[in-house]
C-alpha cells in the first residue's frame, strides 16, 4: 500500500470533528449558566438542577429528530434552521406536560462532516436553547460513511425538563364542553417532509426555487425551511398564572388525528372546524401538487396549527387574549364533545 | 395517478411503526419501576427521580450512537446486540462521573423500518436497562428514506443518571505514583468499526463468516458483534464502599490517547505497558489485515481494555481483588508519572 490505513483514511476524521466542535463551543457555553458543572469534555455532562423549591419534582424528557427536513436543507443549501427545529420541537413536547426545560443534548450523524453545516446546525441549537433558558450540555457527532447516504445528515436531540408533580399536564382530561384553542405554526415545522417532497417535487415537478405565490419573492424552499416555532415563551406564563388549561397537544408526526387523542380521555371527542383558520399556502400547494386527500393532510401535517390547548369554556377568551398579547396567532378552532377518544375535522 | 399519494406511499408507514413498537412495549414496561409516571405515549416521559436522600444531586447525562457497528450487524444479519451496545456505552460513560443511571431514551433511524430488527434492537435495550435498574422511558423511531442508505439504521441513546455532588468523579485528578487498572473489554465495543471493516474486508479480503482462529467455530462476525460490556455492576460497588478511585475513563472513540487525558490534570502523564495484558485476537487480525501502525490502533480501539481506573497505589491490589471477585478480567496496566496531560503506550 502506498499509504498506511488509518481511521482518517477509512472515512472518519476525528481531528476535523474536534475542530468543528471548537468553533461552536463559545455559543454552547453561552447557554450554560451556573447549573452546568465542569464544562465541555467529560464523559457525561454534569448539571445541577437546583430543585430545592420543588415538593416533588418530576423529570420530563423527550427525544426526537428533524426527519427529512434535512433533505430540503440540502436542496436549498441552508442548514441554518435545523438546530432551532430540533430544540424547539423538544421544548414544545415537554411543555405539553407542563415542564420547563433544564438541559438539552444533541446528536449529529452524517456520512462525512461538513464543518460549515455542523456550525450552522449546532449554532442554531445554542441560539434556541438560549432563548428558553435551556443549557446545551452535551452532544455526539458521528461520521458514518455508508450508513448515511452521501452528503446526508440526521439531527437528533434529547431534552430534559422539570415539572412539579401536582402541576403536570394534562391536569384533568378534557371534558365535553371544553374549547380548543389553536396556536399558529410557522409552516410544516419538522413533520411530513417525505410526503411534502414527494408531492411538490416528484409528482408536482416544482422546485425549491419556485415562488410560493406567483410574483412574490418567498420561495417554496423558504416556506419549507421556516424554523419550528417554540411556544414556550407564550404558553409558560399561562401555566405560571394557573390559567385553566386542561391539556396541551403539540401537532407533530401524526397531525391532528394522532396527537390530540393523546391528551383526551376515552369518553370524549374533539371536533375541529377547519374553516376557523386560514390554511397557509404551503399546505395547499402540497395538497394540490400531490392530489392528497384531506384526511391524509390532517393526519400528516399541522395545517397551520402547531399547538392545541384544551381549556375550560368560560376562560377561553381570556387565554386567547393573553396569547394575542404575546404575539401569537391564536383562535378557537374546535370543541370537546362526548365520543370515543377521537378527532373529527369538519 | 392510479393511487392517491399518502404518507405511507411516500415511504413512511406510521401504522407499521406503531405495530413494531407495540411488540416491545411489555419489555420496555418491565424496566419501568414506580419512578415512571404515566407510562408510554405522552409527549414527554415523566420520571420521579426520588432524590430526597441527596444533599446536592447532580444530573449526569450522555448521548451516543453505535456507529457503523450497524453495518456489521447487517452483514451478519444479527441486530440482537445493538440495543445492549448503546445502553451499556451510555451507562459506562456516566459511571466515569460516579453516576448511577436513572433513565434512558432511544432513537432508531432507518431508511425503512424492519419490524424484526427493530424488535431485536429495542428488546436488547430493554434487557440492558433492566440489568442496571435503568428505566427505558421513551424513544423515537424515524423512517427517512434517502437520508439513510438502503437497509441501513442508526441507533442512538441518551442516558440520565445522578451523583451526589461531593462524590462525583474525578474525585481528585490523578497524581504521580498512582496506578492504572485496566478492565477487560468484550471486543471492539462500539468504536472503530469503519477502520475495522476497511482493514478486514476491503484490504484483507476477509469475510464475517471466516473463522476468528483457524479451525475454531467463532467467526470474525461473532467477534465484531460481541456486545459492549457494561461495567456498572462490578464498579458501582467499589464507589459505594468508597474505594480510593481517583478517576475512571471509558475507552471509546479515540482509544487510549483521547480518553485517558480527559481525567488527567495538566501535569501528569500515564504510562501504559501494552505487554501487561494479552491483546485479543480480533484486534491483532484487524492490525495485520490492514497493516495499521501501532499508534493508530491504540488511538482508535480499546485493544482489550474497555475501562481504566486510576487508583491510589497502596489500594490497587485490594481493588483488583474486588474486580476479580466480581468476575472481571482486571490487571495493573500502567502508572501515573509527571508529564503534560498525555499518554504513552510502551
Amino acid at each position: 500500500m502506498s499509504e498506511e490505513l488509518t481511521y482518517k483514511s477509512s472515512g472518519v476524521d476525528i481531528d476535523q470533528a474536534q475542530r468543528a466542535l471548537r468553533s461552536v463551543i463559545p455559543a454552547i457555553q453561552a447557554t450554560q449558566g451556573d447549573s452546568v458543572v465542569g464544562g465541555v469534555g467529560g464523559f457525561g455532562a454534569l448539571f445541577d438542577p437546583k430543585l430545592g423549591d420543588y415538593q416533588r419534582p418530576l423529570l420530563v424528557s423527550s427525544i426526537d429528530g428533524v426527519g427529512t427536513k434535512t433533505k430540503v436543507a440540502a436542496m436549498v443549501g441552508d442548514y441554518s434552521h435545523l438546530g432551532e427545529d430540533i430544540v424547539n420541537h423538544c421544548v414544545n413536547d415537554i411543555l405539553c406536560q407542563g415542564a420547563r426545560p433544564l438541559f438539552f443534548l444533541d446528536y449529529y450523524g452524517c456520512s462525512a462532516l461538513s464543518p460549515l453545516y455542523f456550525e450552522q446546525v449546532v449554532g442554531g441549537m445554542a441560539r434556541a436553547c438560549g432563548a428558553v433558558g435551556c443549557a446545551l450540555v452535551g452532544g455526539e457527532t458521528a461520521e458514518m460513511p455508508g450508513v448515511y447516504a452521501d452528503d446526508e445528515i440526521d439531527v437528533v436531540g434529547t431534552i430534559v425538563g422539570v415539572v412539579e408533580a401536582d402541576r403536570k399536564l394534562p391536569r384533568q382530561k378534557a371534558q365535553a364542553g371544553d374549547l380548543v384553542i389553536g396556536i399558529g405554526s410557522s409552516g410544516l415545522h419538522t413533520n411530513g417532509f417525505s410526503l411534502a417532497r414527494k408531492a411538490l417535487f416528484d409528482v408536482g415537478g416544482l422546485s425549491v426555487r419556485d415562488a410560493l405565490n406567483e410574483g412574490e419573492e418567498t420561495t417554496i424552499g423558504d416556506a419549507l425551511l421556516a424554523p419550528h416555532k417554540c411556544y414556550f415563551n407564550s404558553v409558560w406564563p399561562l401555566l405560571e398564572m394557573d390559567a385553566p388549561i386542561r391539556s396541551i397537544a403539540h401537532l407533530t408526526g401524526g397531525g391532528f388525528f394522532d396527537n390530540i387523542p393523546r391528551v383526551l380521555s376515552a369518553t370524549v371527542r374533539v371536533h375541529i372546524d377547519k374553516r376557523s383558520w386560514e390554511t397557509p399556502r404551503i399546505f395547499r400547494l402540497i395538497q394540490e401538487a400531490g392530489g392528497i386527500p384531506d384526511p391524509e393532510m390532517y393526519r400528516t401535517f399541522n395545517m397551520g396549527i402547531g399547538m392545541v390547548l384544551i381549556v375550560e369554556r368560560f376562560e377561553a377568551q381570556k387565554i386567547l387574549a393573553e396569547l394575542h398579547a404575546a404575539g401569537e396567532f391564536a383562535a378557537l378552532i374546535g370543541e370537546v364533545v362526548d365520543g370515543a377518544n377521537d378527532v373529527l375535522v369538519l
